[in-house]
């Protein structure tokens, strides 16, 4: 038995699904509407508008597919490539390990540069790979944004640089899925081709939709594209939308909830969401060095501010902290993916929180980790977060 | 500007997404929950084991899958299936097309048995193309079990005798989109191999979940299947799935609804289910009788007891009555599709619906084709439905 | 047992509460907010304002109490009058009755006009009982507007032409439970003094609001009236709403519900609001014409908008009636109450309906009638109603 | 500006209304049924069997309002005394002097025993007034079991012990609107006659509902009293009930989530109900020893587990303490309220909270307490609570 009351909501420390503010829950649980009608239309309007607003998208098209965020990189893949295409990826993570397998999957051949975990996109070697491809055999470029299994976050637009200075017509695919509508994102001034994120992230909704960003030139390549692809045809997506439809049932609830998200992020204004989120993950960076632990992220600017790896001190197991944290405290925080199962956990702190949820996440890692015989003094980390939520106030009501 | 008010929830009578249960919406919306703790392996198992039964599945195994009915068909072609293979697949309306389409997508060869729309797999055909194949190139017959664009109801057992007494060894796959969970449907008892469903029809949820069922045979199927596949690979699913997890973010709503839709259907029981569906659309049927109007569905044998595909009278358009009872009533009805485009209008009458409620859709249908100028009684055809409603209930109340 | 469905939701046909509107459960259903905290005045504000505009009120105040209906008649009671003061008050119906039982419990001498039930006021009843009062002893006269047990609308303009023909300075107490919201009120063009409402008849919320608008001269009563009073105290509201608080834990939901309803009533427009009473009520009087029955109200001017009671043919039981539609079909129809127990059944039609959702009613109630041999033919109220809904469009359309 | 997310929704911590469990806003959140049909008795049922189980209730009745506590005293006063009755009470915080005047309002003699805020129930000095009252004249004792404002408990069992030595027959009357449903609560042995809460408190639903426990010999006192009542008259309501019905529109919601509520505490099971309002409060406490800070409460014995109030240090102002919490942090806790307004801040720690969320508050007020410059060092009273909450989980963890 815990000693937690079952029906307590505590807030969730995963790194997505978020959790989901009251509003946009209710956005979503919508009765029966019949997606052929007009009301169906003017429901998807705003919503792919307000998305290309969030990504920073001055041209292009927004897609909204009923799956999650891998289906979104399958989608991005079978739509654009063709069979006995050439990929250039990095693999520093879980996450970025996976696109390249789905790559593999359709039989693409890909370019992997092994990254040490922690560590995030590899410019020089992607600049160099692209120069070393003379004859353009490279047909994109995939980087995932915000690594969710490191917490690690890369440099988009000097990866757009790096491209640039390699002179190569490759398309940038940039998985977003844990970056966009929490971290600084600018589709057309980094030049991004493709982006994908999910509903159940930044934009707080539950999951079940996976969002695409397609530059012009992605949609351009989208017309030569030979990869089989059905439910993920974005052809067929873009007809029926031009008729005011869908290919297939679209997740009205869900098109409904991005719609109010964006307002909703919108409302409290973008550059404060980005900063929000800056404010609490630096309160859980302080509160790491103050428990004397370190993060996986290798330096302060990989660190993301959506998610922080958090290293278990030596001999400790993180899967037992995740193990307590639920059983005992009801709290849920991530569990060390790959390479880092056992040695890290990881604190969600995007979506929906606020200091004090934070707070309480704190303390309640402070306790379990007591639990565990962890060499950390309770109340260590929370006063270095309260110091930091405390000085970073004036800064905030300056705004 | 129309007369009804504009926040006045009235049913909608498309053939799905249904109306639904208030207890299944707030099921559905769920706080967020750590999908790879046990609360979630808890949640999934009886969605699952609810679906087999509803399904009729002694064995075999279930998928559920973030994505619509179509979805379901991709996972379904491509978990078993390899380039090269020959599929053998009749044409009797919208959906049948599309499935048709799909394997073609991806290579496949597909053997295409067209038949009039209005009526349903023609089994002598299948019965003789299945002989001719004596070299067992056919893996798979695709059947569709209720065609939702002409409200016809094909006859499975029937095709699995057509199957056995050809003694061919083909995979059998049922589009059961628009069937299951109202109508009988016995995947053991008539050999089915995959049976798709989504989760806005009978279950009467949201949108969003792409519901599986195959058998031992399909599961042993998916060992050699070389079609691309990431999304979709159930091999994946089925891995994750008995280590308690997903591959991916699951649809943590939309599953604890099924477990929910389940427990409902059979607290009404799977009989009572079946029979209310045959009464409110027994009643449609009636109605449309007292019009004078006939149906798509060729025959009484054929007709479906979820979707009732009405044929406008000689030069009248099917498409103005949809648009006048959706503009002037605000009431959904279905569109003709594909052929019947302009020629029918299609009453859903599955799902959450009482003799009340359809009475009203029948009662407004009316309104709308008087207001058309159609040559139609006020009254005609809600008689005849009061009629029926009335008498059916002794044989209701004697269950 | 029955032949419905259990999860089906028919709407009700119940004089209140009325069916509620998706969108203003949803403004009802919000988490704990502290009452003391500004954020509370700023949500009252705009539901007092609102009720304001609804009522018609140009100068007074609106206090809303956690109650009934009944409760709202007792502080109307209680804040104004005096023991040993007189009350006229016409009884004509069970609400009428119980108002005047209130005040006789709390010792008030009470002038009763008894009058058939089926008549609204008697205006001359009551102007000479003003003119026989020489002394000033009856300091407010009670008036039903719209009496919901014989669905009857008295003449509040014609009450206040009265109450100035005799010179009488009485206050003017109106009871719009039924009424307000739903029908036209005119509470300073009439020169209302107090009027009682509650949340859940014409602003379409739960119940648990009582509602009250007083006249400065209402208010200026408060000052020297003596019954006791605590709960109901309506200084002690004034004082603590002054300083932005509330005497007790005030409803939040409700009053956050309310100020939304109005927001509802006022994007449809007041007058539309109104006009679709009387449409859905007039369809119902057709109705109840083709069946060939009548109703309690004695004549057309006296019908209300909001309620019908229908008398049952000679013999009938009109108890059966309701006891047959509510176990058999699912539905909510009004009992007679009172003197009309057994002989008639009441059909509310405020709130969130529809012709189509009113035609819903209008069939079931045939079909019951039918299966308790009542003398009614299918079909022929249905299709007056209908007629009457297609015919009345254009007019809406013209608006 | 504030720096918090306006959507975030952090825990209250006033001393109700509670945070409210999801599952039981979702049971409060109903359709319209009809209040005259079985189906509303069905509901009723159980919320007043459960009331009775919760209350400790061997026998008696209960009794619910649309009314909040406020009005539930009234009931308890109106519905068994009559005028120049006596009533005994002690005047030790806000809400017992509340009471003693509604008890003046309605003209009754109150005999008031002034007592230090801070203190509870004046056992020796209630018995020496009920010695003195030679001639029976007192008819019932007021007591408040748990005074919100101050944070005090009082002892019940304490004063049937002095009442029976006294050899008084006195009505006991206990206001347990912010314990009962989280402090232990023993109707029948402590000989309580009417017992009186609230919806929003212990039970964590909206406000709107008055519940009302009465003894055998508080119903046969009913038969006699003669204070005027009508919205709050219990016989009236006793009556309707004994018929399935309700004598107003009663809170349909309310009732079934009532119902719900009890539900979901007896599947905690009400001694862990208590143990866990212990524990959070008693990690409270310890939080507010470790900043250096006292409780109004005179003595642990007093100490309430449902609400504590913090005694500001001298020349700190409490009101500043709660208007920063709100406007800074989207935090909200108690003021304090008459003698302690300025002087003291309240903390809620009743109905749905956790460890981690408790831990949430602690923090947020050291921050404030840092913030306003009061000598109150970050950190001390989330380790003590931490500390606390660790040690008490082998403790809960055994039952």
């Amino acid at each position: 038995m815990t000693a937690h009351q079952a029906f307590a909501q505590n807030p969730v420390f995963i790194p997505g699904p978020t959790n989901m503010p009251e509003a946009l829950r209710k956005a979503c649980d919508v009765p029966t509407l019949d997606h052929r009608s007009p009301a169906f239309a003017r429901m998807l309007a705003p919503a792919l508008a307000g998305v290309k607003r969030v990504m920073g998208m001055e041209s292009g098209e927004v897609f909204l597919l009923p799956a999650t965020g891998t289906g979104g990189w399958e989608a991005a893949i079978a739509n654009t490539l063709s069979p006995g295409d050439r990929v250039l990826a990095a693999r520093y993570g879980v996450f970025s390990a996976r696109w390249i397998d789905l790559c593999q999957r359709f039989g693409l051949e890909v370019e992997v540069l092994d990254t040490p975990w922690g560590e995030g996109l590899p410019l020089e070697r992607i600049e160099a790979a692209l120069r070393a491809d003379r004859t353009g055999r490279i047909k994109t470029v995939l980087a995932t944004h915000n690594e969710t299994a490191t917490g690690v976050r890369s440099d988009i637009a000097g990866l757009r640089r790096a491209m640039d200075r390699a002179g190569h017509e490759a398309l940038m695919m940039v998985d977003g899925v844990s970056s966009i509508a929490s971290m600084p994102f600018d589709f057309s001034g980094w030049g991004v081709d493709i982006a994908v994120t999910g509903s159940q992230k930044g934009f707080m909704l539950p999951p079940g939709l996976a969002i695409l960003g397609l530059s012009d030139r992605a949609l351009a390549a989208m017309e030569n594209a030979r990869l089989p692809r059905t439910y993920f045809d974005l052809k067929d997506m873009r007809r029926s939308m031009a008729a005011g439809g869908y290919p297939y049932t679209p997740p009205v609830g869900l098109i409904a909830g991005l719609a109010a998200s964006v307002a909703m992020l919108e409302d409290e204004g973008l550059a404060a969401v980005h900063a929000r989120h800056y404010r609490l993950a630096e309160g859980v960076r302080r509160a790491v060095a103050g428990w004397g632990l370190s993060t996986c992220a290798a330096g302060p600017a990989l660190a993301s501010d959506t998610v922080t790896a958090v290293l278990a001190p030596e001999g400790c197991d993180a899967n037992a902290f995740v193990a307590r944290a639920a059983g005992t405290y009801g709290m849920a925080f991530g569990t060390g993916l790959g390479q880092l199962a056992g040695k890290a956990f990881r604190i969600g702190h995007l979506g929906m929180l606020s200091d004090p949820l934070m707070l309480a996440g704190l303390a309640t890692a402070e306790m379990v980790m007591a639990d565990l015989g962890w060499p950390v003094r309770l109340g260590s980390g929370v006063v270095a977060a309260q110091d930091f939520y405390r000085g970073a106030l004036p800064l905030a009501a300056a705004a």
